[in-house]
């Protein structure tokens, strides 16, 4: 129970270790349980799960831990204005849907969720903890959350989102860096201005905050955790080094690619869903974002609709030159392994690197 | 003397601290004798020097401190190739000269440095400490710079550009992470690929070399340091936390426009010398990267002759509009201090930041 603190108690966590939200089919009921039983917290990223998926899933993790969760969902977006001329971005994913069997794409007439009744889902879901990225919530959204008695983290990629969000009454707040893989949480201008890497984000942000902060972006073992708790951080939020975990549902090609890949090989992409995320570069993206690629590629979250069949497709043939292959950049230092040992070797590493801060090498 | 390491006792530092070099005049030896004097490395950034600058800068530095102070230089690259149409990025820095009351900007026969003279000068500067960035120098000047007893250092912005640095030989590696100010030292990939944020660059070269590794970008203070060590540094190195130092040769407007911005308002850009360098955005930058900017940017170190009587006077007039204002995404927690007490303080957080570490709150 080492480097406990107000959130780590707020949370009942014997580990200030948060998994990320894994939307998309990363964490699964078992890898989210198998990291509560191991002390750290499980989350359910339930942005793209309709109503009684999320209900589904919550059921699941709950059969098989009695400890606290978390849960997550997209703050709704205003739908997009519909592509003035969509054949571009048809036309440009057309040779990949031939290539993997499929019929000729169609223009996906919404890509959406439907917020209100994901919420109205993730209220009934059990969950200790909801967090939310790409936004504010509605404040009724925010009060009904917690007057479940549920704990609030919204994502800040800036100060200036930090600020906003507690203003707005979150209880804490996850800094997205700049090294973190998946979409960008970005919310208050424009995508590229909020690409702040962790070590220069954390600190200004806790700074600026009386909230908890909770660190995410590149952590990936428990040299990265020591270093965000010394930034100020009082938790960090890993996803990458939780996918290529045993549990984790992502496809085995997903995470083949995870293993195999480079620091400098990921970017951010909008090719697979129309919005700013972070993931290993592969033949879609470079196809998609060749060139000219704003007309096409449609907005957020019509390209995901559009791309949806053409990754169902390639998952089941192991292709991951088609797949949404998020990960961050500290990508080098996944290990394969159960989540449990996962947690049990952050822990241990974690107190081994604060060990080496205070002796002579 | 707390986080004494191999490297801290190598280079005989009471701190694990490394003023970054500075080229450009923000390095005075005032400053660079105040930092020395105050237990960390002050550098010398000399790449825009003349052997006589560096002989005089480096006897100004000896009659102020007998410590230990570093130098700097650029490692030699290819010269570029003459510019197709060099009318577009005369054009487009005309209206600036203009304002600023200079005669129309001429084509630079050569924005350069010669290298071997400088080399040369760095050789009998009396430092003990040679760095450089932009790639890996020439066998020979290797060989030369450590037949000086002098210990060498080299800067990689990937796992692999700190491979093949300590494959050349270099006795430490600086690591650039993506929050760095001012020109990224890439030189192994395209400049994208080489944006890895501390936070995840840092472990992965640890892991990668055996040589000792110096992590930079992001860092501002004390929780900075603690991080960096906790991620397996055994120093790290600041630029934009000393050029607010009251001894830095920069021109006030720029200091004042460090204590003014955020996090989320440098970025990269060609603008000032054709080579991207991190920096606060403003109108120079804006209005020369509007469209079109591969037309009218000349290549590194061309643009960079180009635009040096536009910043030489923009000093002197005192707007910051016109000139290169290199900064780092921590700027926020940038302090008006001397070089002494900003030492003492990273000294003094470092320890308090570590001591947080081992206690609950």
């Amino acid at each position: 129970m080492a480097f406990q603190n107000v959130l780590t108690q707020r949370l009942k966590l014997a580990h200030p270790i948060i998994q990320a939200p894994l939307a998309g089919g990363g964490d699964t009921p078992e890898l989210v349980a198998a990291v509560c039983e191991a002390g750290a917290l499980g989350c359910i990223g339930a942005a793209y799960l309709t109503p009684a998926q999320i209900a589904e899933a919550s059921r699941a993790v709950r059969a098989l831990t009695v400890r606290p969760f978390g849960i997550n969902l997209f703050a709704p977006l205003p739908a997009p204005d519909a592509p003035r001329d969509p054949r571009p971005a048809l036309e440009r994913v057309a040779p990949f849907y031939a290539e993997l069997g499929l019929p000729a794409p169609a223009l996906p007439v919404s890509g959406g969720y439907a917020f209100d009744e994901q919420l109205s889902a993730a209220l009934e879901s059990g969950a200790s903890v909801f967090s939310f990225t790409f936004g504010i919530l509605p404040a009724g959204a925010m009060e009904a959350i917690k007057a479940r008695g549920m704990f609030l983290a919204g994502t800040a990629t800036t100060v200036a989102e930090a600020v906003a969000l507690e203003q707005a009454g979150v209880e804490a707040v996850v800094t997205q860096g700049s090294e973190a893989g998946g979409h960008r949480g970005t919310f208050a201008g424009p995508f590229e201005t909020g690409m702040v890497g962790t070590m220069a984000l954390v600190p200004q942000v806790v700074d600026a905050v009386r909230v908890p902060v909770i660190a995410s972006g590149g952590i990936m073992d428990g040299r990265g955790i020591a270093a965000a708790l010394a930034l100020g951080a009082r938790a960090v939020q890993m996803g990458t080094a939780f996918l290529t975990c045993d549990e984790a549902g992502i496809p085995e090609a997903y995470k083949q690619a995870i293993l195999a890949a480079h620091e400098h090989e990921t970017r951010l992409t909008r090719a697979f869903s129309g919005r700013p995320a972070r993931g290993i570069v592969n033949r879609f993206v470079v196809e998609v974002e060749r060139d000219d690629a704003d007309r096409a590629i449609l907005p957020f979250p019509l390209q995901n609709a559009l791309t949806r069949p053409l990754r169902s497709a390639a998952a089941k043939q192991g292709r991951a030159e088609f797949l949404s292959l998020w990960a961050g950049q500290g990508l080098g230092l996944a290990r394969r392994q159960s989540a449990a040992s996962l947690v049990a070797r952050l822990a241990t590493e974690t107190a081994a690197a604060v060990g080496r801060l205070t002796t002579t090498d």
